[in-house]
């Protein structure tokens, strides 16, 4: 994201009080600004973060043919009948189309960090970090502060990053089909240990409950996400069956949603501590980046960076030179 | 990456000496050590990194079943057969085994990156970026250093972190198999953008003439790789098929990577760049982080980014905070 000159952050700041007031084409152009990584957007971002922090954040992720997307808007349109208001962020980052699908309007968005090349460039010309995790976590912010109360972030359950952006929800949601096949066995097991709730949708298929079962044992076998520090998981995920095509199950998925942001919110605030964290360092990130791209330092910055390519200079000498010299 | 102590930074230059010399238990151990980010991998990546940079690094990554590690095992076959050496990197963030394959020998490695909490909390334990992408370029670099004339990095195409670790390659290879599902599809675009070189694998398959046939048309209106910047793009890439299970097309795939090698070596080489920017940039990141966790930054620094997870204070206000305090 672009330092914000006083025009765009005056534009910024109106932005965002627009659409906190309830302005649908100011929030749509703010989610436009936020993936465009417009100097627009820091500000508004800034204007928007205090009043962020009430939403219920969801990640929703699985492999291809899980059904996720017709489960998110049987979710919403649930959620929208019970007289709360709902978003979905969709995340597509192998897709050129990574879109945002505000009230089941999709809006097609600019992809910006799909491969490392245009990830490195865009750093270097733009201060980007490529953190889709970020960016994802921002539009998140706005649309908390413009007052939704169910965000659900879907993702394709297949890679790191998107696990990543999944997890960084307050709740996530893993989800799953009958009868899936082998490699997609195999990526079951890191996907199971960041989900809070575990879903076998297409419930009505041969196989469900077995698939259901499968699952359960496979997650006594998992150790806690919680790793090597002291954060308790709060309990073993519950497995789910829904069928989102006729909405089977997906009152029971609310209900349970609506019971894990109890606990989330009363309990650990682990989720928004890491998210915060990890917010943090990306903008730190960037701003170095920037700081060393700048008029002053560019020549330098070049010199080192292509001595380290040119194997004349090791990466770590490197980075320290840089440090040393970004003040 | 932790600071190496003096005893670290000795036994990572003994390590890198002995599988400099061709020491086959001391190259195992070492790449153990990139992978575990032990203190010893700083210091014997310092000692190899003059020596790399002479090895082809190939990405391969494609869908689930498209026949990637046949491939791999044919291509390394033939390469040993002709009297040159390969060495495989397998990498698959998604799965609790990250595994590195080195001629054949299937390494059980920790799994470090592949959730946000754990790579959120490894950062702060152990100044880490969680950049699987630079990982992989370290345990890379060890192998071009200890003599591996080829160098294969073979990834799940399916998320954009793989995406990031195939197109860090010198050349990279989009492997697609027939006849394959409709979300699947969906991914190819983004995927055929980092492609040096298509393989239509399973290449025996009814079909594979037409996916073939599918992906040339769809080169043709994908824009080159180099985006906004003026850096050419040598070639749009060849369309082979292969069936690896019989080695039908591995000569012809290996033929054309050599070429490729070649106009890498004598034209662009921007690979190596934004390999040597990624590396750098990481380290920077993890030093960074590492200065503001040390003990005499720490309680402010937990401060500031609790702060932030209260939505106390802006990330952006954070992030400048925490910069000013890093010196």
């Amino acid at each position: 994201m672009r330092e914000a000159a006083p025009e765009h952050t005056a534009r910024g700041q109106e932005l965002a009080g627009q659409a906190a007031a309830g302005d649908r084409r100011a929030l749509a152009r703010l989610l436009t600004a936020v993936e465009n990584r417009s100097p627009v957007a820091e500000a508004a971002l800034r204007e928007l973060y205090p009043n962020a922090g009430r939403a219920h954040l969801v990640g929703i992720t699985g492999p291809p043919g899980s059904g996720k997307s017709t489960l998110v808007a049987a979710l919403i349109a649930r959620v929208r009948a019970a007289g709360r208001s709902g978003a979905v962020i969709a995340v597509d980052p192998s897709s050129p189309i990574t879109g945002a699908a505000l009230l089941g309007d999709r809006v097609r968005m600019q992809a910006y960090a799909r491969v490392l090349d245009v990830l490195i460039r865009s750093m270097a010309a733009r201060g980007h970090t490529g953190g889709l995790a970020s960016a994802t976590v921002a539009a998140a912010t706005v649309l908390d502060a413009s007052g939704f109360d169910l965000i659900l972030i879907e993702t394709v359950g297949t890679g790191q990053s998107e696990v990543e952006v999944a997890a960084a929800a307050d709740t996530t949601v893993v989800l799953e089909a009958p009868e899936m096949g082998d490699e997609v066995q195999a990526i079951k097991a890191g996907l199971l240990e960041v989900a809070d709730i575990v879903v076998v949708n297409k419930g009505d298929r041969p196989g469900a409950q077995r698939t259901a079962a499968q699952l359960r044992a496979m997650l006594v076998a998992i150790a806690p996400r919680s790793g090597d520090d002291d954060r308790p998981r709060p309990k073993r995920p519950d497995v789910l069956l829904t069928t989102a095509t006729t909405g089977d199950g997906v009152p029971e998925l609310l209900a349970l949603l609506d019971r894990h942001r109890g606990r989330e919110h009363t309990g650990n605030d682990g989720a928004r501590l890491a998210r915060a964290e990890a917010q943090v360092w990306a903008i730190a990130g960037d701003r170095l980046r920037r700081r060393l791209h700048d008029e002053r330092h560019r020549p330098a910055t070049e010199a080192t960076l292509q001595a380290v390519a040119d194997h004349r200079l090791d990466p770590y000498a490197a980075a320290d030179r840089l440090l040393a010299e970004a003040d």
